[in-house]
């Protein structure tokens, strides 16, 4: 039996049944991604398997260094042939962590390779995935299509003209939709001086605003949103350290802003005040328009100087912090509601100690009308595996409510990466049919039928409210 | 088979053998809720299922509120029936919630109720209640008795009269005890000037002692607490954000208090002085007397400005914070030790990440003679479920001694909240016996019927060591 | 069938296969422990079980101490075969405390008992091994010889003489090697003025360098580091609360010193300052010599006044802290990194919330051709059980990588301890059978016996790299 088998990770006959008879199938909604949409837009091919599968993804790069591999193989200039093999090699060293099986399945559901990958099989692996690689089948496009992908939400920056999701809304086309999200961070980071005047010139260039004061910026910024919002968007997205809940007045943060563009020199505390100001702003304008607010906090990123220097961020060098997140998150979710302006809110934790933090918190703040309006998302990052996301699975439903769960994210830059979402439709299953052969839960099909559609698509699809939908859907 | 059967949580055949041959007849202690001393000395029964069942839940409300039910059919004007339908479409979302299961065995355990509750078996299932609840076989005593409690301790602040108590203490009554909690919150809580100039006043009127200093505060305190003991208290109860240890002198503690009763504004630093100084003499007074002085620590309440202007407190809109606990908690503990005042303490932490501190906490402190003097008390709020309960087992065991567990409360103000401990001592048997199946643990009757019994009655009932009990115990 | 049977932990066929054919006979490398070196230069012998099981055991006091049992049994006056009663008679409170396990094993694997301990018990198996211990069979060499130890590494001072380690090393003795570790806690402790002068009084001596300056100090530290690598040392060691990363300057540092030796009183804020770069002076050292780095922080210390005047440090009164180490440590190990200076790192977590952060941080920083240069040491004190154990492994798999982790050590005292590698061994087996049987890692025994070889033997040895191993293991 190969290693992916039909049955991979269902432990009993409940797992089985509901994976292959309630979940295999369903769309999937990948509405928090990093895929390029230039690649979609036309519609690219890869080189090879190095080029499609190795570059880009620190995740396997970080793995690598971990084994002593030389940087020339990994980011360096070795052949991508020489680099492949040095990932090969790796392999076989990450027994139980996820690369190791991703990259089987990943192996199995694009190109039919039922061979683990190490030093022995790797020559093959290379050679047979370089011709399949050459045919219009792995193409981007039809790649996501083959994975039954309905709806891509790419990551851009208010900056962005989004030409390729223009064009490719203009497309007749019934394969999937292809949306942006809205993620400022660069205007938040008043603290790098020198980039930060750099991206306020090219946001004027882009929203044809002045900008010359706070007010002008939160103009600019905002005909961004209509313009991302035009194009089918319905979300922002915030990859910050904490969530910023600072006390402050908007006079202070217009000085602090024209500090900021004058090159005086802004303290801590006044970065802090900023930020504070420039979220809540965004969650307003995203209330106003019905969009949803995503925050990512907890990460530490840029540990080590020496390879920053070298290859800039998000290069592997990242890892999880212990700030206290627990008062600034219920200061900054409680003022937006109480003035009546909280948009739907999904919070990603990357310090799973916050699961607990973030699973009550969410239950502190409602709508009515709008079943889980606050969510906590998806396990993230370092947490997406099967043991962190039974864990946030099993804290959710114990202390809020697994029903109204949003569903996975593949949060990813690689277009092999869509079957995270069957990953974790097969634990999602695995859990719930252990529970019920336990007696934790009904052994009852309609309620698991129910259930199983919610959470590996009809919320997110509730929950987003797209304004296009392919019609192949037959919703 | 109904969902809540015989064997309901049990696993294999050890867990079945020690739940239903050691654990099920024992009787309870509940050592610590908030049910209404009202209600059982006037032996009340209710209106209907809503009434018993929904006013004063806010766990259910907070899981309606999740699925956007509107507060109207939660805390506001329909009717009683209204809101047992609202409540009963919310339970199939409730799947892998404790509230599932607790809300299906209080059905079975208190009407015999075996079908689950949803949309279409409400009304049926409110008509069916809605009789029983009529008869005397629904009184608040009766309810208690039929689910084998022996011991009731309350909740109640040291202004409370105790009416209530003093009239069923003089009753002939051998169904079970009620005792009263000392719990003196309100005398902490120094920062809010206008409610504790108030507080102050119904403590002199209570105490019949003039208060104008710090000491004449704990002149009255204690006269208090005097007048617990008579009724049969055992125990004092604080619910704190976090174990206040800030040193101090007692001349600052007298100012502060001055301050205070004249309407000077304190600062945050005073404040955190005057709580720790009153919280080490509650600890004090509880060491004299031997009772057992209980902390609850952790909670971050009160988050929805919106909805506390409505509703007040305990409404449904608390949740877990990430205070820093250790260093205090440790300083409070060992300020009392060296002084030979550390009374026996039980430490609730709300913060599961806090298990572990607690549980190694409690090892620092002995009492010759007193096996247990520090306890890591039960699983709390938002972990009193399953997996939180299993959490904190594993952890107490293994850092501590799980034979020394003084066991289960329910915390809980509703009279049909008894089950949840049949529900602990299915998860321990559980437990148990998953750990004798994999040789983890002896297979020994003999060792586990006194485990068992330690864990569900025997260690609470030596523990408070309560001056009278019911003569039908037979002990 | 006696508890501790063949199959002790394995749960599976699989569990059972690796454990005898692959992992049970590999030889043992105890790279970090505290037994003495001169009862093993010496070959002492033991004169009862309180002799070699209970002194100096602070794990079993403070179980002793939760059960009520009197101090004079445990640390005090009565005799040797009272106090071996008294910890019978707590054993069988311990079900589910590693105590109960290691005492069951350790009776086991040293003297064939399989009885279990308790009152009734305890005379017969104090006679039966009172017997056995007069032999020369349970002389310390014969005992670390017959659990197949081939390395054992001890913890000493920097004034240290060394002297045992001298004279053994000289022996013509194939049975195992013994090397010291650096662990120079004291001269960091500048904060306690009376015991530092004594301290650095005493380094002089030992290294006959005048200590005027810190820069005097550092070459004092430094000759007894080359003193240590001189006998095979290969890692230094450091207990301390938190990694310590405080800025400074080098002329900063002399003052503090300055101040330190002429009891001029030091603020808070310098006693981190010189611990900062004190330590970071410790890892240049371990680096130049190609030494491994061991840092163990997050214990609380000392939390018992009364007791701690009475019996001083390491008698039971510590716990878990809960600090915030994740910037701290990256600032430490990035500047090491930074300038080339980063030595191999073994980080050793007490919190377990803690492990999600040191299983990333080790990803930021790696050595090319050094597999594994920064590591998550396994489970401590609190967490060396088999929960502890398993949570650590998964978090160090999913977030790292399994296969370069150094294994286990037993960090203890007591010679009748060395089958916790054993008890190891059968979690690891365990665990990794369980995932075979679940299909979440291949079935494949060149994979298990090259990964449990590495995690048990092979990986320790090529990490520290000592310069003499016995002939015996025939590498």
């Amino acid at each position: 039996m190969s290693f992916i088998h039909e049955d991979f990770l269902l432990q009993n006959k409940y797992s089985r049944h509901l994976y292959h008879d309630f979940a295999k199938s369903l769309p999937i909604i990948d509405f928090h991604n990093h895929l390029s949409p230039d690649k979609i837009q036309t519609n690219a091919k890869f080189d090879n398997l190095t080029d499609i599968w190795l570059r880009g993804d620190h995740y396997k790069w970080r793995a690598m260094r971990a084994c002593g591999v030389k940087e020339s193989l990994i980011t360096g200039d070795n052949s991508d042939r020489d680099k492949f093999i040095a990932w090969a090699e790796t392999v076989p060293k990450l027994l139980k962590n996820p690369l190791y099986h991703w990259t089987h399945l990943e192996l199995k559901r694009y190109f039919g390779i039922d061979t683990l990958l190490n030093a022995d099989t790797a020559g093959t692996i290379w050679d047979q995935t370089f011709e399949m690689l050459q045919t219009n089948e792995y193409s981007t496009r039809n790649m996501l299509q083959r994975m039954n992908v309905k709806v891509v939400c790419t990551t851009d920056d208010p900056i962005d003209s989004l030409q390729e999701h223009k064009s490719y809304a203009l497309e007749e086309n019934d394969n999937f939709v292809m949306f942006p999200t809205f993620r400022p961070d660069k205007a938040m980071n008043v603290e790098h001086a020198t980039e930060y005047k750099k991206y306020i010139n090219e946001l004027e260039q882009a929203s044809e605003v002045e900008i010359r004061t706070y007010a002008d910026l939160i103009n600019a910024l905002r005909k961004q949103h209509d313009y991302f919002d035009q194009l089918g968007c319905r979300a922002s997205d915030h990859g910050i350290e904490m969530p910023y809940a600072t006390e402050y007045k908007e006079s202070e943060i217009e000085q602090i802003f024209k500090n900021a563009i004058s090159d005086t020199k802004i303290s801590k505390e006044d970065v802090l005040k900023f930020k504070s100001a420039l979220l809540h702003e965004f969650a307003v304008m995203d209330y106003e328009k019905g969009w949803v607010f995503q925050m990512h906090f907890g990460a530490m990123r840029n540990n080590n100087t020496k390879m920053y220097n070298i290859l800039g961020p998000d290069s592997g060098y990242d890892s999880i912090g212990d700030f206290s997140h627990a008062r600034p998150l219920a200061i900054f979710l409680d003022r937006l509601d109480n003035s009546d302006q909280l948009p739907k809110t999904i919070l990603y934790n990357l310090n799973s100690s916050d699961n607990v933090i973030v699973s009550t918190m969410i239950g502190n703040f409602h709508g009515e009308g709008i079943a889980g309006k606050v969510q906590h998302g998806p396990a993230w990052w370092f947490h997406d595996q099967k043991e962190g996301m039974e864990e946030h699975l099993q804290i959710l439903a114990n202390m809020s409510q697994l029903s109204q769960f949003v569903g996975m994210v593949t949060d990813s830059r690689s277009f092999m990466s869509i079957p995270r979402h069957e990953y974790y439709r097969r634990v999602l299953c695995n859990m719930l049919g252990n529970d019920i052969e336990q007696g934790i839960i009904p052994d009852d099909d309609q309620l698991m039928a129910d259930l199983i559609d919610k959470l590996c698509f009809k919320n997110a699809l509730q929950y987003f409210n797209y304004s296009k939908l392919p019609e192949s859907m037959n919703l």
